[in-house]
């Protein structure tokens, strides 16, 4: 079927995409042809903006539209405390609870034996950097509680030295959370770090 | 975040798509962002082809990128047998499974009393034309076996009258099928329909 091989090539392009298979992609591109001025135009159009606007801010790691990014710009942050997440999607996942006031540090994965990523490959020392020359006082590791996580967190623990007070995220039993649902370990961590009322 | 805003209008739009949500929108723009080259832009430039290309076929529905769509020219397709099926992710199953060598004809959707859709919002009128003006000797109701989808085949029927050999698919256990799993009426379907070893 050589006529409609660009909308073929459009679906398995789209199959591609995280969360989406081969079927959600069909479905997906069936809906855009449908509603075509409203939805596949416009993302086209936004698809080859981002293309060309979207770069790493040169500081933090995070994604924007300018080399330095909003909230390194920005001077409502608070200078001197830093918090280091592994990926982009934890900065905004970070940015949307609205609590944290502070700047951050994009690492850009975890250190992993396995997949023989060191600490040049991530932005370690570009955080060692920052710490020494922005006069960072406090550092948050809002890494996952994960292996590669946990092991990436000792590892800048140790290269920072005492250089900058150092926590990590609490761990506990999640908002709504039910006892029965969570594993063992979260449980165990929650009964060490037990709050007095 | 102005000068992030046509990322976060990427995201929004990317979470309308069936099958997306925020959170997989989120995780599947950074996904292209990251892979610029080998995704987002051919993605974009895909799509603004597709929305530039894409029309449904004049005489069968289908999604293709000419007034007539491929099925339809085909001089290899047999004449006089017809598929009909709602959608067009239905007529493009039916074509995976390569079994089918007449033409289709899609419907567009069921008829429906509750969301009042009558049969001249379907492709019906259309579909009693081909069948006379064709040479339709078999119509094949690959209709979904919902309730609407069972009410569309019985008036397809009824405004058919004997002008064509009507069939239907097959009820039955799916190949791979468990009977475990399998409700109460396909079991009675397979039962009724059951083959002689």
């Amino acid at each position: 079927m050589s006529s409609t091989r660009d909308i073929d090539a459009l679906i398995a392009m789209m199959a591609k995409l995280p969360g989406l298979g081969p079927r959600s992609a069909r479905r997906a591109v069936l809906h855009m042809i449908r509603k075509r001025a409203l939805l596949l135009t416009p993302l086209a159009d936004l698809m080859q903006t981002v293309a060309a606007t979207a770069r790493e801010c040169l500081n933090c790691g995070n994604v924007g539209t300018s080399d330095i990014c909003d909230i390194c710009a920005s001077e409502k942050r608070a200078n001197g405390i830093l918090c280091v997440v592994e990926d982009v999607a934890d900065l905004w996942a970070m940015e949307r609870s609205g609590t944290f006031k502070g700047r951050y540090h994009v690492l850009g994965g975890t250190l992993s034996a396995l997949d023989q990523v060191g600490p040049s490959q991530l932005r370690i020392p570009k955080l060692i950097d920052r710490v020494a020359t922005e006069g960072i006082t406090e550092v948050i590791l809002a890494l996952n509680a994960t292996v590669d996580g946990q092991t990436t967190a000792h590892y800048i623990a140790d290269e920072l030295g005492g250089r900058a007070a150092l926590s990590s995220l609490a761990q506990g039993v999640p908002i709504g959370g039910e006892l029965d649902y969570l594993d063992d370990g979260t449980i165990t961590a929650a009964l060490n770090a037990r709050k007095r009322l």
